[in-house]
C-alpha cells in the first residue's frame, strides 16, 4: 500500500501551479507551501501540475525548483517531481558514474519490479540519453560485476506464475554447487539469476532451502571478502522479497553515522507511491520503532518536513 | 519492397474460409486451390480467414491444414499461415534443439530486426511457451556460443540515428585487435556487437574498414578454423545489411546438393511480406539469374508453387 496521502477533493492543476508559484517567488522560498502541495499529489497530478506550471509561466517547475532548493531537500524534491519511469531512468544514470559503488540501484531497477516496468524505465532511458541502458551499464563496468549487472538489465523475464519443480531441484544443486566451491561468477549462476522467471527463481531458492538446511541469502553473505558474493546477494533479496530488501535498505541508511541520506531518499521517494506502508509495517516489526520517528530523528529541517509528508505523516 | 501479390478485391475471410473448406475436405487435397488463397492474402487478412475457419468449421485452420499437407509444403504453410511474430517465435523455439547448427535463426530474428520487432518477438515466445527466449536460449546453448545469443536476444538496442565517431573509432580498434589476436570471445567484442545501437555499429564497421583497409565481415571469414569467429560474422551482416545477408543465405540454400528447404522456405515465408522485391534484386544482381527461375530449378510440385507464388510469380 502507497503511504502518499492526496486529499479528497484536489485543486485543479492551476491553482497547485499557482500556489507553487508564490512559493517559489520573491525573495526566499516557502519549502513548506511547496511541500504541502507537491507531497499530496500523486504522479499523473504531478504531471498535469508541471504542464500547468509551463502554460502559466512559461518556465520548467521542475528546472525552477532545482534553482530554489538546495541540498538533500533539491534532490528529493527533484526525484519527487519527474515521472516514476523517468526517475528511474534518472538514477541509474547518475549510478553509472560509480558503479562498483552504486550496482544496487540498478539491480534494484532490473530486479525488484516487475519486467515490464523494468522495460518501461529502459525506454525512459534511451528517450532521455541517446543510448540504451544495457550499452552504458556495460560500457561502465567490467568484470563479473558487467556480466551480472548487463544480464540484469538485458533479459526481459517471463512474468507468468508457472514452476518447474524439477528445474528448481537442479539449478537449485548448481547454485549450491558454485557458493559452495566459492565460484560466484560461475556462469550457470549468472544465468540462472540472469534469465528465469521470479517465480521459478523463488521455487529454486525455497528448494535450496529446504535441500541444503540453509538459505541462499545467508550463504551468500557468509563471504564478506567476495565482493561479487555480496552483489548476488543484492539479486537474490530484491527478487525474493523486494520490500524486506527496502526496510533493510533505509534501516542501515538510518544507521550510518551521519545518515545515508540517498539511500534514504530514494527508498522513500520510489515507495511513496508504491508499498511504502508495507515497509513501514516490516521496519516496525524488526525494530518496534515507527519509521516516521526513525527518520524524524537523523534528519531535519524542509528535508525531514518532506520525508515525514511522503511517509503519511502529515502533521508532523 | 514485399513481394507478395494480394487482388485488388479481396473476397470475405468467410468466402476465403470456405474455398479452403473445399480444397481440404474429401478425398485428397487441392493443394493449387489452397495456395490460390493464401497465397495472395496478408497478415492480417490470414489472421482474418483462420478466425473464419474457426466460426464456421469449430476447427483450427493450421491443424487441419498440418494434417491435411506433408514435407515441406506443409512446414512452409504452416510457417505462413502464422502471424510473424508468432511465426519468429515458432522458428527461434525450433531452433533451439541443436543451437550449435541452427544459431542464424537466433541472430536473424535479434538483429536482422528492429529492436521493437525482436521485442515482440519475445512476448509472442512467453505468450506460447511460458518461458522467456533468454532463458531457453541459455539453458540450450553453452560457452562462447552461448555468451553470444543471450546477449543479442536479451538487449533492447538504442534504435536512433546518432552516432558517435569518437566511440565508433576507440570501439573499432578494440575490434580490430580482439580479431588481429584471434580472440573471438572477448568479452568487449561481445559487449560491442551485444549492446551497440545498429547505426552506431555501422559507423564502427565503417571505421574499421576505412582505418585497417579491410571489411570485419572479410577478417571475420578469413579464420573459418574458429566456429566463434563465423557466429560474430552472421552478426555483423545481419546488422550491416540484412538484405544482402538474406540473398546470400537463399543463394546458399539453393545451391547445396538438394538444397536446404528450411533456410530456403525461412528466408522466403519471413520476407514476402517485407522486402522480398529487395533480395530478389540483389540476387539477381549477383547471380545473373531471376531468383524465381532458380528456385523453380530446384524445387517441385506444390511446394514449388506455394514458392513461387509468395516470390510473386503468380503465373508459375
Amino acid at each position: 500500500m502507497a503511504s502518499l496521502i492526496v486529499p479528497d477533493v484536489v485543486p485543479s492543476p492551476r491553482e497547485d501551479a499557482e500556489k507553487i508559484r508564490n512559493a517559489v517567488q520573491g525573495f526566499g522560498t516557502h519549502e513548506k507551501a511547496l511541500i504541502s502541495v507537491i507531497g499530496h499529489r500523486n504522479a499523473a497530478q504531478r504531471q498535469q501540475i508541471r504542464q500547468a506550471y509551463q502554460e502559466l509561466y512559461n518556465e520548467d517547475l521542475i528546472k525552477r525548483l532545482e534553482s530554489e532548493l538546495t541540498g538533500d531537500l533539491e534532490k528529493a524534491v527533484y526525484r519527487w517531481m519527474h515521472d516514476p519511469v523517468d526517475r528511474d531512468a534518472i538514477l541509474a544514470h547518475a549510478a553509472l558514474k560509480n558503479l562498483s559503488q552504486n550496482y544496487k540501484v540498478i539491480i534494484e531497477i532490473a530486479c525488484a519490479q516487475s519486467p515490464d516496468e523494468l522495460f518501461a524505465v529502459k525506454r525512459a532511458y534511451q528517450n532521455r540519453y541517446k543510448y540504451s541502458l544495457e550499452e552504458d551499464v556495460a560500457s561502465h563496468s567490467s568484470g563479473d560485476l558487467r556480466k551480472i549487472l548487463v544480464a540484469l538489465v538485458s533479459t526481459h523475464r517471463y512474468d507468468g506464475s508457472e514452476v518447474n519443480a524439477s528445474l528448481a531441484s537442479s539449478e537449485a544443486n548448481i547454485l549450491h554447487d558454485a557458493i559452495k566451491q566459492k565460484v560466484f561468477n560461475h556462469e550457470d549462476v549468472i544465468r540462472i539469476l540472469g534469465t528465469r522467471s521470479k517465480a521459478q527463481l523463488n521455487a529454486t531458492f525455497n528448494r535450496y532451502r529446504d535441500v541444503h538446511g540453509a538459505s541462499i541469502t545467508k550463504e551468500l553473505v557468509s563471504d564478506p571478502a567476495d565482493e561479487i558474493a555480496a552483489v548476488l546477494q543484492t539479486v537474490v533479496r530484491c527478487i525474493r522479497h523486494p520490500a524486506k530488501y527496502f526496510e533493510k535498505m533505509v534501516g542501515d541508511a538510518l544507521k550510518k553515522t551521519g545518515t545515508d541520506e540517498d539511500d534514504l531518499t530514494r527508498v522513500i521517494v520510489r515507495h511513496a507511491e508504491r508499498n511504502l506502508e508495507e515497509i513501514k509495517e516490516l521496519y516496525y516489526k524488526r525494530n518496534s520503532v515507527p519509521l516516521d520517528k526513525a527518520v524524524a530523528k537523523e534528519t531535519s529541517g524542509d528535508y525531514k518536513t518532506f520525508l515525514l509528508t511522503l511517509l503519511g505523516c502529515a502533521g508532523n
